[in-house]
């Protein structure tokens, strides 16, 4: 930490700025610049903030000089984190592809979907349960059936399931019957709940907020792992951003190879809500391979125009066969395997 | 509803999309114009939304005519929302001024400050108890205790007490001990929370999500309106932007002359976290008020190297005497009336 | 400067650094933090910057301390920049209030509204006669005889005038004919053009880009006054946001009391441009006056169904006449002179 | 176009718009919905525009409903535009690969520069001479003389050459010497250079703004194309975003399949000033690549401690030949081949 001094502060305000150091418990060393005095902070500093001296008069600026999160940070674990689900290795073990239609809508349309996307390759199956809608006139989501019939695809085919809980009491009854809890951009600051998280022994996948640093998405998984929970995923969704008379959001790919440098969280992109049109997610599901992401996760739907929600951005199985081959295809060019194949529980017929 | 068909649609497309008009119960009117063929849905439109057209193949874009919110839509309530408090009347009764800490910190420190806001003219007494911080390493307020705290402070100021509510657990201590409930730029679109709110009978003051459209915002009150709660408050507490140099958030003043027209409920500024710096704070705070803001919530503390949170955006008791002069002389110029001071329930010393 | 070194460096890496500093002419300080090593750069620092260190490997950010722009900077001119155009002082003697149509259309429109604003008490014409649009098919402006009629329209009124220059030619043209030369968003960062404004001496109003950063701003300020003219005034007029549904821009008033402290140039309010709605405009002009800002520029159109740019953000006279009341009045509140009007140098009948 | 009256209209303003569009020569069709009367506007509406109603009172939105621009856009040439460069065919044609320094700094760096990517497969030598620099004090390019030394790196190397233009000055050298002019994002809505870009018939690479939309980016195309150049490339660059802790912009590749749906100008991706830092700039080549780009322009430098400009974001010969391997395999995957290299006009030693 370097606090950086006014250059028109009192001689008061550097003592006490020296003084609040010492009393954190850490070394303050002078420096005389050519326009502004520095103080820099030195020795155990890992519970100093720049909030320590937030209050303080006569200062110009303070400056992190360590990351404020720890566990996420990739000095933590420079291996990577590997999460085993099923035979399935996420992180550093292969391309992980997940897909299923935005809602589960009814067993019989979510059993259809389920085989499509198993048969065309994909890992995982997501489906949601649990809607945030920005309307409250909007369909909700089926709640514990759309979870129950989300088990039974998964009976059928072998696919591990994610679906999303949106606060507490939508989290116990996810984690019972999901394999992977989809925490959603809305709720990436939602602290209550991502403290919940760290209690559980669950693979979460923490989707970046619409407008969050990657510092704060950090925090949020800081705020997970902290809690004793280190299966965490991070998963980019598209940001905020000042066009949206195209695509829905600005999908944030320098945040890829941003990531894998800055943690040992495996990486997701979701080219699909990233973008909000069907016609874009497989150039931008290539793209967020090719950027070096761990995985995608991408709505598949064979009856779009029928969807409850999101429709215009789910792709047809056709076109999720041809993004499977060209995943595949691409793999060895980029330097990586693919995800074994789930082995279903009971025959597909 | 207007729906407009790509150049290159085919019959089919086009007869499908008349269909679905027709099975919502709406009338389709068909326009043949120079580049596009455009569909105007007639009739009943209220529970039909663009999602419902969204994925039909052969249409370009389906524009909302009429407003996706109804109950916050100005023309639901012309002459605009009065919430009452006490002997305040929030709304169209006269401009209102909240102060007080960041946190509540201790019994001292809140009854300190309580009294110095209280003597210099605020109407209502702010205070966190539970702390929303991105860090989980980072002070989480002191909960029960500092609710506790804030209700002996407005038993001994008369100050009605605002604090802030996280999750649904601390939803109801707040809704016990506070006068009015806020609910945080992150919480904005957490949708159980806003369900439950619109069961309670309490204000709520509603923040302005980080990078939420107006819209997103309206319909975030609509959510809390249509479960029954009209006591609603909107508070602009500055927006993401790209330049965060010399300040944390862009306070975004648009957003109130606008709000005025869209919708009948009252509009606060919160030039602290709008700002993050205390020299900016005044100048936002009369600027908001010039804007037609209803009223401003501001951070006060007298020892602000001493605040365990956002210290540095805290006006000193000084600062803000001298805003309330200013505040209070430019009402009459601006065609407003000052909110009659609460009255202690006990003396002051 | 303070130069952070990666955790990871190597020896030689620290060396070239250390020797890179000695080579630009500055002491090196070398501190072993707990996490990282860091040089601050002692000495003269002026012609140093984070760039000079910007190849080097091991390093992982350089920490500028003192401002990249001295020219502009508060301190270079602490009692503030006054440009005296005719009986105006613009700067620290007086509010200031410049209004006229968006567009110059004719001599007979210009005239018109001239005297109609003069007679409400604007201290400035502004109109535009060469027109940045982003469309090749748009309305491009009148160009030198639309500078001629205002030319007229002073002659008339007394009033100086304002008007856009967008390139080299049309310069020489406006600075012929114009008492102020606007330098629009889109140039704002056009470096010839500013380079060739710092050899006049004539004021300039400079208006921020679209999404330039306060520093960007008064960086493109330093071409200017680094060419040896000091006559520059800041032109805040809303920045690129993520919600356009309800206004063009992001009129951001939190630039204002930022300026007054890091510069000394007069900071000037588009609340026009700001907003792009007329029933926007009044509150925003007098929001951003409280703010602080030395003056106001807005648009005023008799006609506004007539006008061939920006027709919806013109005030009508009436409207113009309400908030310079608003603005009058408000001025001793917020300890602020107006200015005082100007001469016309023939009389208005 | 679609006007869609407030519902508050009067029945004279309903009558001034249907007159207005008229006047236009225009036919309106009335449609008397649920909350809102709207107007489609029906016959030849070419030149008709939402601006021609932007002054009329009583109406609440005016709806574009065909594009703005017209000869950029895709149905103008739907085999997409093909631009010659020598035995380069840029847009259908190949995957097309520019690189080199971010300026031309010396003749021996330069040719240095060109001979290392000529050798790892690059087709065009990219390099500034007029450098358009945020601060008055940095190094502002060669001029001339980096133009001279450019000409000859590509008579040495045989690779044809792309230079920026910043004023209509430097434009006339660039043309003379450059085989394709580059028009920065600070130019992109520098609408007199780009009228003088439309009288050329060389190819011009048009960088978009800072926080240009698409259709903004598309409408600058525009008027190059009427002007009568049809050899436009567009160039993703990246767009400013709240997040520049780890990287300078966001790169926007959404952008890429949105273009090569709404246009059939070729699309090029900047890496190196899409992110800011080497270590991110191959694995967005790569993204760019895989998300339909028609080619890349990347920096590279040998000394890049050494370079005067942009040193941190310029890849090492030695990662620029891993990204030109890693394309080459990727081009046969994604359906596309890459372009011929182009044959030196003498040998390289």
């Amino acid at each position: 930490m370097i606090i950086i001094m006014k250059p028109a502060h009192t001689d008061d305000q550097l003592r006490e700025a020296i003084e609040k150091v010492e009393a954190l418990g850490a070394a303050p060393h002078i420096i005389h610049g050519d326009t502004h005095i520095t103080i820099s902070v030195i020795g155990e500093t890992k519970h100093i903030g720049p909030e320590d001296f937030a209050g303080l008069l006569g200062i110009e600026r303070v400056v992190r000089i360590s990351k404020p999160y720890k566990l996420a940070a990739r000095a933590a674990k420079p291996e990577g984190t590997k999460i085993r689900i099923g035979n399935l290795t996420i992180g550093t073990g292969g391309f992980l592809v997940m897909a299923g239609p935005c809602s589960v809508e009814s067993e019989e349309q979510t059993l259809r979907i389920a085989r499509a996307v198993k048969e065309r390759g994909a890992h995982v199956l997501r489906g949601g349960a649990f809607k945030p809608r920005s309307s409250p006139y909007a369909f909700q989501g089926l709640g514990d059936e759309g979870l129950q019939i989300l088990a039974k695809a998964r009976e059928e085919t072998g696919l591990p399931v994610i679906s999303e809980a949106l606060d507490m009491q939508g989290l116990e009854l996810v984690a019972k019957y999901a394999d992977i809890i989809q925490i959603g951009a809305r709720n990436m600051q939602n602290f209550p709940l991502l403290k919940a998280l760290g209690k559980l022994n669950k693979p979460i996948l923490l989707k970046r907020g619409m407008s969050a640093t990657i510092e704060e998405w950090l925090m949020s998984a800081e705020y997970i792992l902290s809690g004793g929970n280190d299966k965490v995923m991070l998963c980019e969704r598209g940001i905020r951003s000042f066009d949206t008379q195209y695509s829905r959001n600005s999908l944030d790919l320098n945040a890829v190879p941003i990531l894998k440098t800055l943690t040992h969280l495996p990486v997701i992109v979701d080219p699909s809500h990233g973008t909000g049109f069907r016609h874009l997610v497989s150039p931008m599901a290539l793209a967020g391979m090719a950027a070096g992401a761990d995985g995608i996760i991408v709505e598949v739907h064979d009856r779009p125009d029928e969807a409850l929600s999101d429709g215009p951005q789910a792709l047809l199985p056709s076109d999720f066969e041809t993004l499977m081959k060209k995943v595949t295809n691409m793999a060895p060019i980029l330097g990586v395997e693919m995800q074994a194949s789930s082995k279903p529980k009971k025959n597909v017929a």
